[in-house]
């Protein structure tokens, strides 16, 4: 299996080179979740709003040991296990959950939410609700007739999905990036019903102006794609070209020089054909920018990407500081390029002043942002120890 | 004047708030500098190359006091001074330019100079030669039939430059980013003709890998708009809608989240239409980068950018390092998010390694990778002192 592929898949390379086995020892599942109305933050109506989720461990009688998983910008709710014996990697965080693991499915229940608008439409695994559904009024795709998202909706689906299990209080809402927005969301929106907050490789407790620009950079070659048509192509001519380049964005973004000097170097894509000798020539690692952004724009949707920018760039919960109650655990990379460290400082030093209890831990590594993904579990110990106070 | 239009001329801004004064209180004229026949390092031959070319300062009669500029990716040799004293702001370095400053014109005689393939074609300011250029062999622009160059080049054409002042050795080379490299590679190919070397938030010793591939994905959007064709489109037509997002790209790298908020915050494009409500509606960031790249695609040339692009790809010092006798300053931005600080800190240990003579200063301030165009004044003693040396 190239790296390629395995980077696709869950983006799980590092994770599979650092632990050989398997943590969570288990074929898992996708379920579905399905809400017949959902009515947005915005007031507007989703019919058939349904997402994806899997439980890992067992929900106690007092429904009291239950963790949520959020997931990542380009992630799906696969965090841990495998689909089947045969898969090639298993979920992304499967490193930091399974039995005595931090995240321990002897003691706690599991779920791990897919997220409205979620990118990887084409991936068999993933359900979802976005630009790219039917439509049950009409029997085609809502195109850009889907209202817009943000956060708080995703939140918003994810607690009735808790509620189902007749869930009173989370143990804590842990995810990584977009998935730490949604953790950070969760104890805004219902600090009742959050107890602790793991957000990994967060971008502080908003999308700045900054991370508003460059998720904006991120999806405008899908805009620039004249078979974009203003989102309403046809379902047989997607703009791929477009939404590869976004998605190479979002590749290189999440990654660090360490990472590219390690796979690539300055080697050419093709020996022999010298990039100082022709245009037509290039460098290994643009060549693998460009395909893995088609691998990954081969499973997804470019409405999809263009609403969950926006969905990005509207998190804040920095407007409502005085409700939260949660206590909170932020894990930046160290060498994250995307969500540098400091970030991480600058929204604990806000949650202080704010009475709330918080810890800032670290994760090592040349990786860049995506070493929340792949490098937990040299984090494992003070993400055990803060679950367990 | 807007704040957009001051980025666009020279990216003075910072430089125009902290420096209420002209540095150097001097009108200034840009002259062009010829050469009939110009053979490429990969061999090819050019016919009319032209660079533009400014000077600061007297040449004294020894020949000795010459210290050499080069500029940054979207720069040209404007680094101090006014064309007319109705000029918005003065050139780019204009606070460290000029009498008693660090680059004493009073002491030092000051070449700045344009590189080839100089993305601001139609600036009339900007004297370049590169693919936007007439062919003396067809009467036709060069298009993409023109050779692929490197930074080695732009320094080989500089060489020439010098050598038509009669200046044996230069006092320095001084540059900020692809400027820097520039200034490094002086020092690798014409170790006997340089003193010193000011490498002004530079890349390292070499593009990596990760910086490879940044450079690909900014002049990705060109080759995604349907009128590149290949490089081979109309004079008319030029991709102007990918052009614009490359310079956004560009101009959001060299920027950081201090920088945007300051400017932007969080703010709608347009009163009452809120980015929540609608995809059609959006943030004032992401409306001032498009219209920002909108502004400086209109002076530029998309082939220039793809090749420019290239030139600094092949950028490497570190293949020649027995041959360094230079003594370097190297200056990097401590927010730089493009090149960060860690990178000149790299390039310091391995050039000491090798037994040079080595200072890091970095340039303080949140406006990320710009402030090592904005921010000179703010590390103008050490300058001056290693000048003076």
């Amino acid at each position: 299996m190239s790296w390629m592929k395995k980077m696709a898949l869950g983006l799980a390379l590092g994770a599979s080179l650092t632990t050989p086995a398997w943590a969570l020892d288990q074929i898992v599942q996708k379920r579905t979740f399905r809400l017949p109305v959902y009515t947005t933050v915005g007031g507007q109506t989703v019919k058939e709003m349904k997402v994806g989720f899997e439980t890992y461990g067992t929900l106690n009688d007092s429904r009291d040991n239950a963790i949520l998983i959020t997931h990542f910008y380009s992630g799906t709710s696969h965090a841990a296990g495998k689909y089947a014996e045969s898969d090639a990697a298993p979920g992304y965080w499967d490193t930091i959950i399974g039995p005595g693991k931090p995240l321990d499915t002897d003691k706690y229940f599991i779920i791990a939410s897919d997220t409205p608008l979620n990118l990887n439409t084409k991936d068999p695994h993933v359900v979802t609700t976005g630009p790219a559904s039917i439509n049950p009024d009409t029997g085609k795709p809502w195109g850009m007739d889907f209202p817009v998202l943000s956060i708080g909706d995703f939140v918003r689906v994810q607690k009735s999905l808790v509620d189902s299990f007749g869930i009173p209080k989370l143990r804590a809402v842990a995810g990584a990036s977009m998935g730490s927005m949604q953790a950070l969301e969760w104890s805004a929106a219902y600090p009742e019903m959050v107890d602790k907050v793991v957000a990994v490789i967060p971008p502080g407790l908003e999308f700045d102006a900054y991370q508003i620009g460059v998720l904006s950079l991120w999806a405008a070659p899908i805009k620039l794609d004249p078979r974009w048509q203003g989102g309403a192509y046809a379902e047989d001519k997607p703009p791929v070209d477009g939404l590869a380049l976004a998605l190479a964005n979002v590749t290189l973004d999440a990654l660090h020089n360490g990472w590219a000097n390690a796979k690539f170097g300055r080697a050419m894509a093709e020996p022999g054909k010298d990039p100082a000798q022709s245009l037509d020539n290039d460098y290994a690692v643009a060549s693998g920018l460009a395909k893995m952004g088609s691998a990954r724009a081969a499973k997804a949707d470019a409405r999809h990407f263009v609403y969950l920018a926006r969905a990005n760039q509207q998190f804040t919960i920095a407007d409502r500081l005085d409700r939260l109650r949660a206590r909170y655990l932020l894990m930046p990379a160290s060498s994250d390029l995307l969500f540098p460290p400091a970030l991480s400082h600058a929204a604990a030093a806000t949650l202080k002043q704010k009475g709330r209890d918080v810890q800032v831990v670290e994760i090592p590594g040349t990786g860049g942002h995506l070493d929340g993904v792949t490098r937990m579990a040299e984090v494992a110990e003070p993400l055990r120890s803060f679950l367990a106070q």
